[in-house]
């Protein structure tokens, strides 16, 4: 008899995890993702800040499956899903399945403002690491080249928009990469000229965090000298300036978008019903309601901890998407065997977030770090699970070289042609 | 009194030698490069064959300049001369000289063709090693996705272009990438219909080599399951296909071109005479005829090694770059102090070529290296030169990964946005 199969829409943490937890089962499965790595997102903003090379933080996903005998991948652009006919639609064709999952992630959301798209750079892609490095390095060259002090100081403005756990680490490890290595490359700079900004609309930063880490998160950000813009909303952005709510001006050649986050569009392509941030509504066992054979987990889920308080969406956290593709992959086993879906329950495992060089905080139950000792909490949790043996040496080797050297050693200028 | 203006126009070999030779003269060095990066070429084909990270083979011109007190930099492209207002042309303006040393290195030469440079990858800037990179890659997983074995075939039929040093490299590292490492990936894979193919129009493959070593080679690369065609001219390459002199056509979906190399355009924009390849004529002192304040160095000068044979141009390869970058810097050190400039004899230090793991030819002096012994040294002498501290431990670890695991760990396809 031929075994069922199972495809995977997307091989990033929930996806993966699915594959994996299906190991044992007397499944095929099938991952499918436009891009033919895995990403370890935490650590984007790293290379995005000249720290890390695009292999220390990406793997292949055939090199990932390896060990996975009934696993196979296929490099494809989703582009919806044909329920009734159990085909996962793609740019290369279908693919027909007997279990699905949809782990296709989330992307930059400009709420429907296309200046804003245009003018901005996202942060949630490996090319758009790759895009912000080249684009931070060039506004220093470009400023080489004009005797005008306000657009030099335009130039050299860095506007991060969003308070939370991205838009905090990537202004951090900005200021950083200028105050502590791009000053030494250019000897007549005039760092009065140079600001790097980080605009969040609501009262704090990192807002899913104690009120005492967000505080201390927010003093430790202004001592590395970034403007902190708190009750602030980005308005307009155009090639020099963003506009706030209320009018305020920003000459600025660079604005980083960290504040809008919505699902992928495959949930509106497949036509299911959508909750908030356009993620697919689910049902308790993350099947898709009428849809018993296809399941939605991660970011693109509307996932409920109904168990807490029954109506807050789950997080876009990669534990989230572990625990769920686990889940999943452990409900199509029973499925497979005959069995029922059982309903899924989020353990929190905790939260972090660094603000650069001896400063992080870190919410694990009821133990709250900051400082130093949040610090050293991050990098070992993070150093850990790099994905693979040997990029955490290569990453061991870079940070250490940073730490001791106050050097991001990647500051070249690269695009790659097609 | 003002100190003379000495303009470098490029920071490869040639050039950063050149501004490290005036380190203690009484001149302002400014040098000027497209990239903001100085490329370490020789480990380029080890980038596009997915070993190597491009942070380990560039590094930051501005952070190599930061032991020179006198040097700067600026990012532009050169476009031209104006010998008689003493100005560099660039696409950011004209910059003033008082000495000038056009060191812009060499280009890919299609002959004219230009269906073969569209249809056909070079391998001479990082942006092209990760072109390269990302089309073997992708004409695997394009594979994947049809049932017609002859697409599969043309899909999965790697052609390279010219024997010398660079095409010899990248065959041998496309066979060992495909056959030790993608093999895994491609559980489904036949073997059969993966060709990878080195395409000479001499007799031999590596030119500059002693026959014995040439023999050498041939043999090493065919032991790699590689098919070594001599005697054999591209004329023609589609998008699937490559037509040679004669009319044996070759499907093929990826062609790599390293069988013409020429100057860099500058020499023609600033319309002085040109020998071979368009390099410029240059004085045995390096001086540009008629110009005696404007030097050229590396690929793009046609100096003769006139003690030898009076006639050959001194080849293309680093180490002219580099003692001519230093000769000219020691010239202009000498024209500030109302001396004159000296000619150059070239030293030559021997030539090497790897073909793979375990395989390498050397020639040096006498001694005459391939096999094992050639590849340690092969090995060695890289390793030593690799532009960093970091560098170096990180492109040892993965060197170690690779010949340990059968590995190579950057197999990511990722497109840099703009």
């Amino acid at each position: 008899m031929k075994r069922p199969r199972v495809v995977i829409a997307g091989a990033g943490f929930g996806g993966l995890t699915c594959a994996r937890a299906l190991k044992k089962t007397p499944v095929e499965v099938l991952l499918v993702d436009r891009n033919n790595y895995h990403l370890f997102t935490p650590l984007l903003y790293q290379v995005a800040s000249a720290l890390l090379d695009p292999g220390e933080i990406a793997r292949p996903v055939r090199q990932l499956i390896r060990p996975l005998p009934n696993a196979d991948f296929l490099q494809a652009s989703i582009t919806g899903v044909d329920f009734a006919a159990r085909r996962l639609l793609t740019d290369h064709g279908p693919i027909a399945y007997d279990y699905l999952v949809l782990a296709t992630g989330a992307q930059s959301d400009y709420f429907g403002n296309p200046a804003l798209a245009r003018h901005s750079l996202g942060l949630k892609e490996l090319d758009e690491g790759l895009a912000v490095r080249n684009r931070i390095l060039s506004q220093f060259e470009a400023s080489r080249w004009t005797s005008d002090s306000a657009t030099r100081r335009m130039l050299l403005t860095f506007a991060i928009a969003g308070g939370g756990p991205t838009g905090v680490e990537m202004a951090g490890a900005v200021s950083e990469l200028i105050r502590l290595v791009l000053r030494k490359d250019y000897r007549d700079l005039d760092t009065n000229e140079v600001r790097v900004v980080l605009i969040e609309a609501a009262p704090y930063v990192l807002g899913a965090f104690q009120p005492s880490l967000r505080e201390a998160a927010r003093r430790s950000l202004e001592r590395k000298g970034i403007e902190v813009m708190l009750n602030s909303k980005v308005e307009a952005v155009t090639e020099s300036s963003l506009r706030l709510a209320g009018g305020t001006e920003i000459p600025t050649g660079m604005v980083i978008w960290t504040a809008g986050v919505r699902a992928s569009e495959i949930g509106k392509a497949a036509g299911v019903q959508l909750a908030r941030q356009a993620r697919i509504k689910v049902d308790p066992t993350l099947q898709i309601p009428g849809h018993p054979v296809v399941f939605a987990i991660g970011d693109l889920a509307g996932a409920r901890q109904h168990a807490m308080d029954g109506e807050a969406l789950l997080p876009m956290l990669i534990p989230v998407a572990m625990q769920a593709g686990k889940h999943v992959g452990a409900c199509i086993s029973e499925l497979v065997a005959q069995g029922g879906a059982r309903a899924f329950r989020y353990q929190d495992p905790g939260i972090m977030a660094t603000i650069g060089r001896n400063s992080a905080v870190a919410q694990i139950g009821w133990v709250h770090l900051s400082g130093f000792l949040g610090w050293v909490t991050w990098l070992t949790v993070h150093l850990v699970k790099v994905i693979s043996f040997r990029s955490r040496l290569v990453v061991l080797i870079n940070w250490a070289w940073e730490y001791l050297f106050y050097d991001r050693p990647i500051r070249i200028i690269v695009r790659a042609r097609q």
